[in-house]
């Protein structure tokens, strides 16, 4: 059976909800990260979630790929956009904003700057500018969500179930980013989808 | 027309490649980055390339998302394969891996430090870690590659063409990056193209 390896409120959340918005047949199975003895050494050998497991043995890997290739385990929902489509190409672009400039460029010098400098001494310089880097990260999406709903033509896609989820990573944070109002007014409409909720318990991250 | 806004030598010069091995009618057209009055910024609020304006003016961004845009405006070629398959998936994967980690994760702090802290002391040790992080990157890649061509399936792929971008910036580095064997391979065989050469002489990279 297709598995879905993912740690609880990590960034494998996406592609988790994703596989209960579309009804997929894929088993959710929980990993610890940055454990030797870890099942996902032997699965992804980066040690890193998400990773999909298909019945053939072949592992995908990146919420950016994981995420288009379950959408089209389901062709035609709304989720996703035929391929050629301009409006395919717009999800798809924000899957790449999201994992490389929110995810990689901001949320993870901010939590692991030990992973940006050796020197104790420079992770709170580090710490200081990746909340700068992250609020002008967020601030591109805050003043593209004026005036819209979602981040692509008008209705909920794979970007907005990724959004959800660094949105609520950033409700830890408080201000400045309490003031993206745009973005906790989609974190909010996310939050309410029954699948969002399904895999929010499934996580342990919230009570059912 | 469809237009393909590049800087010479940036990551751009991936979605530039595309173009040329797909043949597509898309205009290439040059500008310059981090200056206040480049007509990037038009285009693109982020003043980043790669950009893909369409003719109806919506603008596409990050080349995870306009490379396989491309090749799904000539479907069927090697480069990509259909939605819903498990290769897509994996060239998809890649540019996201390439795109994250490789880019991002990794160049980025290598080449702005000042990206990750204000504090100018701290950039020495910045630079440092971000050359282990690019050599772990690629060392990943280095494995993948150990008895094969090519990234994914045998052929020449979207992944394939970013990989070389990168692999031309890793060449000004020298030792111990050097030592990546199977990455150097690959880009001999990427720059035996004849869209490669011709893309490098129209970014003035190699001499015609
Ligand atoms: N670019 C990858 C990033 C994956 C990633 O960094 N996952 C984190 C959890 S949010 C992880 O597994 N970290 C464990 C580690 O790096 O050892 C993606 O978008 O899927
Ligand atoms: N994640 C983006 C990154 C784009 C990017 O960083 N482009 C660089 C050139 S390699 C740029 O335009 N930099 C100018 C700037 O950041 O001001 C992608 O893959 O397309």
């Amino acid at each position: 059976m297709t598995t879905l390896f993912i740690a609880p409120g990590a960034c494998s959340l996406a592609s988790h909800i994703a596989v209960r918005e579309l009804g997929l047949p894929v088993q959710i199975e929980k990993v610890a990260l940055r454990t030797p003895d870890s099942p996902i050494h032997a699965i992804n050998p980066l040690g890193r979630v998400p990773a999909l497991q298909l019945d053939d043995g072949t592992v995908l890997t990146e919420n950016s790929a994981i995420l288009p290739f379950l959408a089209d385990q389901a062709p035609g929902t709304s989720l996703f956009a035929p391929a050629g489509s301009a409006e395919r190409a717009l999800v798809q672009g924000w899957l790449g904003y999201l994992s490389a400039e929110i995810h990689t460029a901001s949320f993870r010098p901010l939590n692991r700057p030990e992973r940006y400098s050796a020197d104790e001494a420079a992770h709170a310089g580090i710490r200081a500018q990746a909340r700068e880097q992250l609020l002008k990260a967020f601030e591109h999406i805050e003043r593209h969500l004026e005036g819209r709903q979602w981040l692509v033509g008008e209705r909920f896609t794979l970007a907005d179930i990724y959004l959800g989820v660094f949105a609520t990573w950033l409700t830890r944070l408080g201000a400045p980013f309490d003031g993206l109002t745009n973005i906790a007014r989609l974190r909010q409409q996310w939050l309410e989808r029954p699948a969002v909720q399904e895999a929010l318990k499934a996580e342990g991250l919230l009570q059912g």
